[in-house]
């Protein structure tokens, strides 16, 4: 089934790409969106306007990819400062607070995102909602022990809790050995408090609710690219 | 080495297995003063007073001693309301708030304690500090991918980081596979604050920071056993 937002997707992501300088390392999300970013910097790469990049991935399937697009792979550990992290979206609201989660690598994601000194994020302009929660449930991970006791704690905040599955139907399984729950709380009032709870709950391994994390939002309409800023002061 | 707190462990441990009840699902720590409390439950199991139990264990560790004395163990999905946990403390504050973590397994403790409708806390006198972080470093269990960044962040919080090294001197990893940070912040004034802060890191799966949890707290010194109830409104 051809992505009815390819085009859009990929203006944004060529926009991205377009911003990664020589020398840096730099944060690779996972999802539809990312693996286009990735290709663009692949492209860059190969027409020699981009060299000494070193690349962190989210997931192993961005690894990968960056690899045989002949982007060069390093781990967190090696280069704990990330310059520059281009990623996607479920949802963004007008703070520039996120939705992720929806290619089950939001743990790494959330890492990889709270070490970068910049953060961009690309999606389409579907994906642009007055309050979080608007578009699909918000995505927890949560660790094999704990499984059944967060279930019972998600449901006291309020929310429908279903079992992500894989394509064979299985219970998905992240990177980390960690299950998935797709946390209906309908359109989230307060995403801060919230996501405070959900921080507060020692099973969950992270959550979809990135706060106070994007710099930048590269929004792509069938109208055009618009990149948008977050005031220097906003970040905390 | 004899350990010279052995006679207040046993007396506040035996004070400890005599709350349980038969039927219930129990929860058990890890470390020095809960394997005593264990051996004790397991004396009552064995002399008819206490049938019925299911065991939820914090670690691998507690686990095999729980099934060694007759103790039947279950698993915390399967048993994801615990009636009663008993475990120990590194450090224990005068509003029952603590530090635990040094026998390694504060990351699965601090999913029993959420999912316990009572925690009660076995200590002796000399883990009774004004301020948390007065007698040791707060422990901190980082996942592997995030170790580097983990430890920059809680550098940028004024800790001083050491790597904890198991007997072996090797790095010591816990049952989850995650290492531990042994993170010196000196006495904590604010740590709701540092707590909050602490569980905004992506990459740390748990911290020793064990606030409003504990229900009540056994505290053995040479003169006597003192049994230490929270009000009940206060527990959040």
């Amino acid at each position: 089934m051809p992505d009815p937002s390819a085009g859009k997707k990929r203006r944004a992501a060529g926009h991205a790409a377009a911003l990664v300088e020589p020398g840096i390392v730099l944060g690779l999300g996972t999802g539809s969106t990312a693996a286009v970013v990735v290709a663009k910097i692949g492209d860059r790469i190969g027409d020699g306007s981009l060299h000494d990049l070193r690349a962190v991935a989210t997931s192993r399937e961005t690894a990968r990819r960056a690899r045989r697009l002949g982007i060069p792979v390093t781990t967190l550990n090696r280069a704990p400062v990330v310059d520059l992290t281009i990623d996607g979206a479920d949802e963004v609201d007008p703070d520039m607070n996120l939705i992720k989660g929806a290619g089950g690598a939001l743990f790494r994601e959330k890492i990889v995102a709270e070490a970068s000194s910049r953060l961009v994020i690309v999606v389409d302009d579907t994906k642009c909602v007055d309050r979080l929660g608007s578009r699909g449930p918000l995505p927890v991970e949560v660790v094999p022990f704990a499984r059944e006791s967060v279930r019972r704690k998600l449901r006291a905040l309020g929310a429908k809790v279903s079992d992500r599955t894989g394509p064979d139907g299985r219970p998905f399984l992240t990177d980390g050995g960690n299950r998935i729950f797709d946390a209906d709380f309908g359109p989230i009032r307060t995403p801060r408090r919230l996501a405070a709870r959900l921080d507060g709950i020692a099973g969950i391994a992270a959550h979809g609710l990135f706060l106070d994390l994007a710099d930048e939002v590269i929004v792509a309409s069938d109208t055009g690219v618009d990149h948008r800023m977050r005031k220097m002061q906003e970040r905390t």
